[in-house]
């Protein structure tokens, strides 16, 4: 992973960080990184993340879902940090079912919400006797998987299935998904101890839909590993320290909105997974950089005027692969389109990255460039882990607690108590709504 | 559609708008009524869209797409404005390829990128003999387009199938695509004269695919027309007006992004093309409000944490239909989770719109709730039309240039001249890169 953060200088972006000032946060960042090594050391509660790929046994990943292997369909009922990592980790290696037909790999299909619709759409496409169905919540009371997962078990008992054969689980040491799994003897997979959800991406919770696909996750956990190697006491020797530091500096000169773009059709699920870990982790006491998502190059017709010549508020990251499979565009005699012609796609999607990039530098706009050699297991694996250490290093700049969530509990307070699920104050406040309807 | 701004008021939010302030801005909103209302009369340029109910003739499409009903798949051929509505519209009403099967349409694949890898994979997928091909540019020269096109005809060639027998072009008067279709006397359908691409989905543009896949197009336009009808003089007696005057009014007090977030997985699409439309047609002369995609129930998990208590910079604009298909949620003996059994997802998510709704209101973040009776056609119809307005009024309000993006040309110039069409000074520029690479 290579990050290129020429375009985020003050000599070519307003805002943008001028090399002095780089200089000057570097020795902020030396000390951050002291402080993340120290908490990696004790397996402090968050740091503790950065240690995945040492912990995660890919071997016992492999081994719990070996009897799975043979789906046709995979089901992976889980939401937020129970979700995304799996999802962008199929999606990166192939087999997301919104991305149609896969040779190599069973589909993975995402229950990551509660639209009825949408539930029932998918339980009549997959072939239930035939599909591994993987649970994931730390608590296992998470209300919409648990709620999803009694209607995919109901499913499948009316169609005659052994659910009990079909399900491997991933949660806590204790909860009722735990309990469920010890009852039924299930295979059952630890949510790691002292990891939240959205930093679990190299972990169980990340990995299992993708050894179900018998995709190379020992290569995603090697590449967590060169991750980890590359963090040094720098900005200028770590590219997620790079990436973290310049990304808090353009937001402490008003960029306060993060604009994530992968030209890679396969890593569109990363922009929603970056999203979550940028967002969830910095969004505290009235400070954090709101990630938005966006995708190369569909999207220069869609944001690029915003992005040039709206407010200077934001950045932009683009991110691409150096290696591809490509496909030629034919020759063709159509008028004023010759030069397209003998090209290939991959060729054009190229030469859209660099010239956006240089469109948004030549309107002064701060953008960072993201590399890998190629869209494989170590290369995916390093750009997750270079986000969560890139997040973690922006959390100790901004001086806030990054590895918890609490302004969620008031919505799942009120949601509850809306259901008859208990007596919650939060409930309440639902019915007392300021109305003022224009119909 | 139903628009309720009760919790974008002074009284519950900050930034909030006091009631004396809209009454205030309603005297603008009137006069820009009127200036819009002008512009209508006169098919002006831009505001012509508004008059797409009246204008867009439904049995035209439907004759002109008759020949290929028959079709297994379709495939769009098109990016922004060109993809964006068609994309909308057939994931409203079902169809799109991403959702999976669907009984009931033809699915529809959007080739609205460059990236070889994605493009291969459809291409693999549909059966060629037996696919649609809608190909869409005003221009005709759109080079992600053009290229996709050239690709895709080569692959039918190969395949053995008379291409010009399965293809439906929507263009201009003029350019390669209408010299195409009339040489190859192929069905071909008008891009609306003085509509941006982001302001066609009432038209060929965005009706297309959905008249092939058998949807009810009338409806749609019939959705529309009621919008049109909701238009008047006053924020507090027009749906889409109320949406327009408070995101703009929002944003002058610190919101400068907005989140669009339906709790409908069919409206997920919507997002998108929301922010196209604010995006590109707002995001001009360093002004403009960023829209962020976002989902419900789903990014209750994802982004919540930060739009409760990050930085007092957004708005919330949560949609939903009132009527759904619904499915129960068994009765379990499971611990702590009674409460969800015999209830429905139908009713969790609910519960959930209203308790994310109430949390972000008793933390003071403006929202806004948009309602529609249903997911049909004529609703559809007539948000996509209301947003549109809204976003027209917005500009007004604004005193920007709405219907143009010139800040796109740069890049497009950068593209061309980078792949050898041209001598452009632009290409000149990407090699001026400046460059601090950390890896």
């Amino acid at each position: 992973m290579r990050v290129d953060i020429g375009n985020a200088l003050a000599s070519v972006a307003s805002p943008g960080v001028s090399r002095d000032a780089l200089d000057q946060l570097d020795e902020t960042v030396a000390r951050a990184h002291e402080r993340i090594e120290r908490g990696r050391a004790d397996d402090e509660f968050g740091y503790a993340s950065l240690n995945l790929p040492e912990r995660t046994d890919a071997a016992a990943i492999e081994d719990a879902v070996e009897p799975l292997t043979d789906a046709e369909a995979i089901l992976t009922v889980g939401i937020g940090g129970s979700a995304l990592g799996a999802a962008t980790v199929s999606q990166a290696l192939g087999g997301l079912s919104a991305d149609g037909e896969n040779a190599d790999a069973a589909p993975l299909y995402v229950l990551d919400n509660v639209d009825p619709a949408r539930v029932r759409e998918i339980l009549a496409e997959v072939p239930l006797d035939r599909t591994a169905v993987n649970v994931v919540s730390r608590s296992g009371t998470t209300a919409e998987t648990l709620s999803n997962f009694l209607v995919v078990r109901e499913a499948m008992e009316a169609a005659g299935v052994d659910w009990t054969e079909r399900t491997v689980v991933t949660t806590g040491e204790e909860g009722p998904l735990r309990e469920l799994a010890d009852r039924h003897d299930m295979p059952a997979l630890d949510v790691p101890e002292g990891v939240p959800g959205r930093f679990s991406a190299l972990s169980a919770v990340g990995l299992v839909p993708a050894a179900i696909q018998g995709h190379d996750i020992e290569g995603l956990i090697e590449g967590g590993r060169a991750g980890a190697d590359s963090l040094a006491g720098s900005l200028f020797e770590s590219p997620a320290y790079a990436y973290g530091a310049v990304s808090y500096a353009l937001d402490q000169r008003g960029a306060s909105i993060t604009a994530m773009m992968p030209y890679e059709e396969r890593l569109e699920y990363f922009a929603e997974w970056f999203a979550q870990l940028w967002a969830e982790s910095l969004g505290k006491d009235g400070l954090g950089q709101t990630p938005a998502r966006a995708l190369g190059a569909t999207d220069q017709h869609s944001q690029l005027q915003l992005y040039r010549a709206g407010p200077r508020d934001k950045m932009v990251t683009l991110v691409r692969a150096r290696e591809r499979a490509d496909r030629e565009i034919p020759e063709t005699d159509i008028d004023g389109l010759a030069y397209l012609g003998g090209s290939s796609l991959g060729e054009l999607l190229d030469a859209e990255f660099e010239a956006t990039e240089a469109s948004l530098a030549a309107a002064g706009r701060p953008n960072v460039r993201i590399e890998l050699d190629r869209l494989d297991a170590e290369s995916v694996g390093e750009l997750l882990y270079g986000m969560e250490a890139a997040c973690i290093l922006a959390g100790e700049l901004y001086d806030i607690e990054t590895f918890n969530q609490p302004a969620v509990e008031w919505g799942k307070r009120a949601a509850r108590g809306l259901l008859g699920g208990g007596d919650f104050e939060e409930a309440d406040a639902v019915a007392e709504k300021t109305e003022l309807l224009v119909k």
